[in-house]
């Protein structure tokens, strides 16, 4: 830590399937040593690894997508196959050949890996390696390249148990180093091709020993389910009130009484709680109340002055 | 491009209220170039600007906040008054007197380019300035840390018009680089605190000319409205539902009729565009419909089989 230093060699050749990636991007980099990150592009390992298609964004998008998350105009947000949510699923068709995409590679996490030996077998140095993709952000504009592969490497740093020098506990902070190696990477990368990877050199403390590789980018991604924004506002909107119409409700975990009683509140729908599993809603507005609380797995009884909830009987 | 250094030097003194940010800082950079870019934690211009308040994270969470986007459990997900999403809408109690938090500065964009001037005043150099803080992500575990300040700076790289070796289109990049620089230097200064700042080398392509600050960070933030996620997937339901049954709209942007009807056939629900300005559902979920279609701005007439939508008149 306190002094970093990332370079992005030119020289390396254009990338195609059944490439030695290790022996293309070596030739390339004089320097590697013990401690180093090789930070490398999905694209370079896609195309290595023959993930190159005919066609385009639109032609491949349903067999990479798990579930659409949101759209607007022309834009897809979706869940890919991989649990990363990105616009399009990752398809890319920039730096390949016209009428052509690139896929994501089938496991990144294994690429990296696959890669991580190769490079040990060739150099006999220890190096982490990082897959980045460059992704959009939900609160803001521009994207960044994150990990979408990790082998050999911290991807988040943990300082549960750590105090700061003010005896303050640290416990919340997890700096999702992995990413930052990627956007640093990409600082000396830039997007207009011909620089496929960048060594990072600085942070030795995050590779792992020689055998060892960690938990891989995938560690990084929330679980379907586990975030609060697995959907667009929109989108939610829709399934949920789809979802009571359909008897089923839009959300995979539970909600208790109390946080429903919480979130109406908040909505100014007047809600109170009035014993352990059950909520009881005053007032005239019923109907909201009973497609709310049906969207969260609670059912209704009672009329519009004294409703009763409880949960959705399987 | 193609080769960066990043450097957080060591031995900055404890910042307090009215501290010369720059004289402090500099004391601690020997070397500083024109086309450097000086990255500062929001917790050190914070502190030299007397935002250190007495009490919690709670005690302080309602005055930065505008509204709540999410919660679940003990967290809440804010948009706060600079506009940025964030839990516990960036108020901090690491690095900081136990019993004490640190608000964000008043205007990070502002004390960017203050702090660009006395750095030109003392030193003659023209750097660019980032002013950092940690912030989580929607769909990833971790926090990587982002650009809430920036003077003197291009934040976000621009490759309209641009085309790749291949002849594709870059019109849609738009690298965060502001971002990504506050990334790499958080991998230089690490969480533990004693490194307020660092140095980024390597990308003067991105400094402006002196005189020049720039659209500043604020540029990077989704305006309210624009985004879609400004809502927890639970809030934007319950939201939608409310804003039905209280004779309001949940979302400020407008949705056409072909939104609505593509929006509608998604979840399951039949619809189908009629004429220019309506949308006509089949079936027999016409109270789903008829919800979700209020929520959106949409009146409905008409019987279950033969829903006719119109815009809520104002």
């Amino acid at each position: 830590m306190g002094d970093l230093h990332v370079w992005a060699p030119e020289g390396v050749g254009e990338i195609t399937e059944g490439d030695d990636l290790a022996a293309v991007l070596l030739a390339a980099i004089d320097d590697l040593r013990d401690g180093d990150v090789l930070v490398v592009t999905s694209k370079a390992v896609s195309k290595a690894e023959g993930r190159v298609r005919p066609g385009t964004r639109d032609d491949w998008l349903a067999g990479e997508t798990t579930r659409l998350v949101a759209r607007r105009g022309p834009t897809r947000i979706v869940r890919n196959r991989l649990g990363l949510t990105m616009a399009a699923a990752g398809i890319d068709n920039s730096n390949v050949e016209a009428g052509s995409v690139v896929l994501l590679p089938e496991d990144p996490d294994r690429s990296a890996r696959e890669l991580r030996e190769a490079v040990a077998g060739r150099r006999d140095v220890n190096v982490g390696v990082v897959v980045t993709d460059t992704a959009g952000r939900a609160w803001r504009d521009g994207q960044t390249d994150i990990a979408i592969g990790a082998a050999g490497l911290v991807v988040a740093e943990s300082f549960a148990g750590r105090v700061d020098a003010h005896g303050n506990e640290l416990a919340v902070t997890a700096p999702a180093v992995a990413d930052e190696l990627a956007s640093a990477a990409e600082l000396a990368q830039g997007k207009l091709g011909g620089r496929p990877c960048a060594v990072v050199r600085g942070r030795a403390d995050l590779v792992l020993p020689t055998g060892e590789h960690g938990t891989g980018a995938a560690a990084l991604i929330r679980p379907d389910g586990a975030d609060l924004f697995g959907w667009g506002a929109r989108e939610a909107v829709i399934r949920a009130v789809a979802g009571a119409a359909a008897d089923r409700g839009p959300f995979g975990s539970p909600v208790s009484a109390e946080e429903l009683a919480d979130a109406l509140h908040d909505a100014g729908l007047a809600a109170r709680v009035t014993h352990a599993d059950g909520v009881t809603a005053d007032g005239s507005r019923a109907d909201a109340v009973r497609i709310v609380a049906f969207a969260h797995g609670w059912e209704v009884d009672g009329s519009d002055t004294d409703l009763r909830l409880r949960p959705v009987s399987p």
